[in-house]
């Protein structure tokens, strides 16, 4: 038996774990080992008897702040010296998540993921612990919690042996850079409207074709951001290095 | 007492929900009556014994497609001609979610958000039901549960008495264009790594001076492609219309 993807996520609501990531294939590959997943409760790290972890924060303003000695007590616990896993840090100021750093993620050896709470993290235990910040976009949430999920999500299921069949992961967006073609099913007719002839024909390489051109049309549409990296241009790494610390 | 803020999940997973969301601020807005959430099982729509909600696709390939005629049933059950929620539909396919669309969805009165699964839905039901294809980001995920939960999480927190203080929501990522500046709590020297000394001056303009710079040298290291917006562009509204029907 091979060693599982580990994953590792800081969190003062451990019991929101697996939750979602707990059903369907995911849980599958959960249960069967393919992947591990260990919620670490933040509180456990505090050090008064409140199990305070959080505090003002300094300059004033609104919110709390996550202390930096927590935060990298929690990673100490985690992270020890031969342990290879990125630290990532769910924030809307960092690099914005992508199915290029899904693959990248699945195939190294885990990640260990800090859910923020409150205003933010200490920027000095983000500097200090070598996190690299991870958006899953321009939205702010009330915790990184959701977002961890929705990374996982991503990841796991691009572990080999995670989704039935390999077909999937090759035909859905992103795969070769453009949005996935439109899906029919039963019923053939439905309230007037019909599944595109050319899907009925059986004729694999005009289906192949249609759907083809009905990705390259959508993409063109809705996304001709996406065009440069469908003609091989190539991106770069957003998570190769962390920054610089100031 | 107003009328609360409504959302309506479809999906076959409806006791994920609330879940994460029923947690912490979102989770006492939802107690409090602030917003409603109500989980559509699409199983309840199926029409054979096994409770089938999807088939094969038309014209071959891998995975499964959500039927057309399931999704319109669910839709027509919690979506009357009175309901001026909009549709929402889970997709990498879909226009980004942003801050901005945050704050649209949060100044109406409600959404109705279907949480695909397996490899899409039938286009037939995205076209005769109206629904507006919205994205996490450029990346795939099993099902769109984690995706409705985000989206719901960046809305909900923007509602009115649902984050304590406004001023948290004023000085955050996004909302002035910005990344946010960096943060700090105690202990004021930690592992030889110190606060700012602006921070302990009580200089409140110098503080804040600081703090506009911070968040604009850090918008301007990882992400130029903001500060376009944050001079004062305006945006396209994304899901201002569904696109015309092909």
């Amino acid at each position: 038996m091979t060693t599982p993807w580990r994953a590792s996520v800081l969190t003062i609501f451990p019991d929101l774990f697996p939750g979602p990531l707990g059903c369907s294939v995911l849980g599958r590959a959960l249960e069967a080992g393919i992947w591990s997943l260990d919620a670490v409760d933040l509180r456990d790290f505090a050090t008064d008897r409140h199990r305070s972890v959080d505090d003002t924060p300094f300059g004033g303003g609104a919110g709390m702040v996550m202390r930096p000695d927590v935060v990298a007590a929690a990673v100490a616990a985690v992270h020890g010296p031969g342990d290879a896993r990125p630290l990532l840090y769910m924030s809307p100021r960092g690099a914005p998540f992508s199915q290029d750093e899904a693959r990248r993620l699945a195939g190294g050896p885990g990640a260990v993921i800090l859910s923020g709470r409150y205003e933010g993290v200490d920027e000095r235990a983000i500097e200090a612990c070598g996190f690299l910040e991870v958006s899953l976009g321009d939205f702010v949430m009330t915790g990184g919690e959701i977002a961890a999920m929705a990374l996982l999500d991503a990841t796991v299921r691009l572990l080999p042996g995670v989704v039935g069949s390999s077909a999937s992961l090759e035909e859905e967006s992103f795969s070769s850079g453009l949005l996935e073609y439109p899906h029919y099913t039963r019923p053939q007719s439905w309230e007037g409207r019909s599944v595109p002839p050319v899907l009925l024909s059986g004729h694999h390489a005009e289906i192949h074709a249609w759907r083809q051109a009905a990705a390259l049309a959508l993409t063109r549409r809705r996304r001709p951001d996406l065009l440069a990296t469908a003609a091989g241009h190539p991106q770069p790494d957003q998570f190769a290095q962390p920054e610089p610390p100031r």
